[in-house]
């Protein structure tokens, strides 16, 4: 019998009528013949709380504790959907992210998926049960600690079990009906995307997307597992993200040239002033910066000056390692010979991402064009193969969202965003 | 070094404040140069919460689901109090009833303990840590689900890991001061006892005094646990239960004859009328109400009148089992034979409890007086060695408790009972 697996998120499941709604889709799809996994979230804010908690009894809460706290969340949401299951005449039983055998590394916070030994799942299965699994958590190899596998990892653990499970395709449910080509708070007229490559979703969820999480579109890439993302308010399709192959053959034609434009405000550039121009000076500030597990996104280094020999090199990394890095770099001035650090967090990114930007040239210009026009200032670029992405102030984000968004004629004629049920995920 | 074994109830770990004053203790139990395990229950209402949550998704929910459920209370609870602990600056951590080895039975709600392997424990307290265990709960040994032990039975798992650890003692931390002559609600002059034996205590749990569980008591007696009953909102001794051997070399002379008076309003009465006076009737149905897991207290058979050759049965039990038992019971009318039953759930048990009453005729006699005098009438009577249980009408149990507490002189002469913080437990 075929899988499928499910994950539905924290707002799907908010309240004993949303958890008894869920079932309700469960068993429509065990109905259809088909073994059912489920990975769920803590109901609505419960991790949110749960944190609040944590933070009344101490500021600095030890990691391996604050991942046995996190994990009742999806303890109390997994139980109460297999209950509510059960009571629709079908079998169900949950399962923890350990007794799931999602094997992890031992990072409390932020644990990584090693392995995936689903044994108890399978058995579950063949007892005709459906098997629910708590999202986000795992069991630590080395340790046997409860492991958490950071914010929004419910999406990687649902691909990661439909991976080692085989299953036809990983559904993710959330509150908004797909894909979109743009943020609809921002831009109204964003268009739900019926298919987006694999490898498109990795650059818009790197740049910003959240509707997906960066670590579960690499898990799909790389283990091919087609996803298919959409509401659980709702019967209608959603975006279907699979493998560019599988795509190409299907509609080639029509294949849009862009697919959307992401966002991202949650960064922050750094300057380093007067650098001294000399080989390795560079690899010196950007190891130390590695060594501190700060993640440097763009980085722009201008030619020096020739009457100095000093250069300045500006670089992005998230705004919540911006003060880490600082300090860091503040440490190695005298080391580096550096003249001083500029720091500016209302930066913003916009990307525009598109697998059919390969075959087209003049994609650069055009979406240059479309930000002078709108009178937004580039303050960085960046590409890949199927990316270009701009560095611009933050009060600028959604004018330079909005006038691409219009320039690659993505705007929708009328309006197909629809938020349903609350905001969280 | 010597490890203690202390307990704290859900109304010690109610909120935040709760949770960093319990850590507190800890601390200057560290600092005393003992090696510390703790054993907690869920904050303040959270499993009765909890419960509530599964009753809004389904009336029946399954015990393995709701097991699953209700751990996560325990989680919540011991997971804050390490972090209050380390914020104390001591190394703690966590254990499920899983990691610390607690193995039970599979029957989900009320499972036994097997066994206990308390392995990680060890290992933590090696490593200078202040472990802490989740009460309530344990993993079953067939299955590996995880299993609750049933109300109130965080007492259980802390003296079974006392046992196993060989503590030198378990200190139950409750609301109250210590076990009490009588209960302080309905006699305001009952007295804190500061010893009482494991046999009192054990005749005490059974007849309904609240302030240990039941099989926590057996536990202790058979494995010689020493306990130590006291509240955690204030640093006074409170009430030491040890074997009767340890105690006799002590204040033989000083011993009081009977301990105190528990009461137990959870009783209801089944007496089977006309049943055929031959041999194996009455076996006949305590059989077929063994089998449905009926839990019989006392039993009481009247003379068969001569003329009819019929005689009547009545017994109590747990009044949750009422209604399951007069089902049972009336599946079987036409094989026994008998006329009819009746059935009255408002009664109550009234005990008097002492090792001392073992050496001194004319107990029973000053017990019935008292009650006489108080106009209390007594439907039924059973007693063992060291206790003396009565059934009367519900609405008679506080006099019946107050007459008796006084007539064998156990009134204080000043108010010793102080209820600290909320009223759960």
């Amino acid at each position: 019998m075929s899988i499928v697996v499910q994950k539905y998120g924290g707002s799907s499941v908010a309240d004993a009528d949303g958890i008894k709604r869920v079932a309700q889709r469960i068993v429509n799809t065990r109905k259809q013949g088909k073994d059912v996994v489920v990975v769920v979230s803590a109901m609505g804010d419960t991790t949110d709380d749960l944190r609040d908690l944590a933070q009344q009894v101490t500021p600095l809460p030890p990691p391996r504790e604050l991942d046995m706290l996190l994990t009742a969340g999806e303890r109390i949401s997994m139980a109460l959907l297999a209950m509510a299951v059960t009571q629709l005449g079908y079998e169900a039983q949950s399962f923890t992210g350990s007794q799931a055998g999602v094997i992890t590394d031992s990072v409390h916070g932020r644990a990584k998926i090693i392995d995936i030994t689903p044994g108890r799942i399978e058995g579950a299965l063949k007892t005709g049960a459906v098997a629910i699994v708590a999202g986000f958590q795992g069991v630590s190899q080395d340790t046997k600690d409860v492991t958490t596998l950071g914010r929004g990892a419910s999406d990687t653990t649902a691909v990661a079990l439909a991976a080692a499970l085989g299953a036809e395709v990983c559904e993710i449910y959330t509150d908004v009906a797909g894909v979109f080509s743009a943020d609809p708070r921002i831009v109204p007229a964003a268009r739900k995307l019926d298919r987006v490559s694999t490898e498109e979703m990795l650059e818009m969820a790197a740049s910003g997307a959240k509707v997906l999480h960066l670590r579960c579109v690499e898990y799909a890439r790389r283990y091919n597992v087609p996803i298919h993302v959409r509401t659980s308010f709702d019967y209608v399709e959603g975006t279907w993200i699979t493998p560019e192959s599988e795509q190409d053959g299907a509609s080639d034609v029509e294949q849009a040239i862009i697919s959307g434009v992401a966002h991202d405000r949650s960064q922050a550039k750094i300057t380093v002033v007067g650098v001294p121009d000399k080989v390795g000076e560079a690899a010196r500030i950007f190891e130390t910066l590695a060594n501190s597990e700060v993640n440097i996104d763009m980085v722009v280094q201008n030619v020096s000056a020739a009457s100095t020999g000093l250069t300045d090199i500006s670089f992005t990394l998230p705004r919540d390692d911006g003060q880490g890095a600082m300090s860091t770099l503040a440490r190695i001035q005298d080391e580096v010979g550096y003249d001083k650090l500029l720091y500016d967090d209302r930066v913003g990114k916009v990307s525009l991402i598109g697998a059919g930007m390969r075959s087209h040239p003049g994609i650069t210009a055009k979406f240059f064009t479309a930000l002078a026009s709108a009178g937004v200032n580039i303050e960085m670029i960046s590409t890949s193969e199927i990316r270009i992405s701009v560095i611009v102030a933050e009060q600028q984000v959604d004018t330079a969202v909005r006038a691409t968004h219009t320039a690659f004629d993505l705007d929708a004629t009328e309006v197909e965003a629809v938020v349903y049920g609350g905001t969280g995920r």
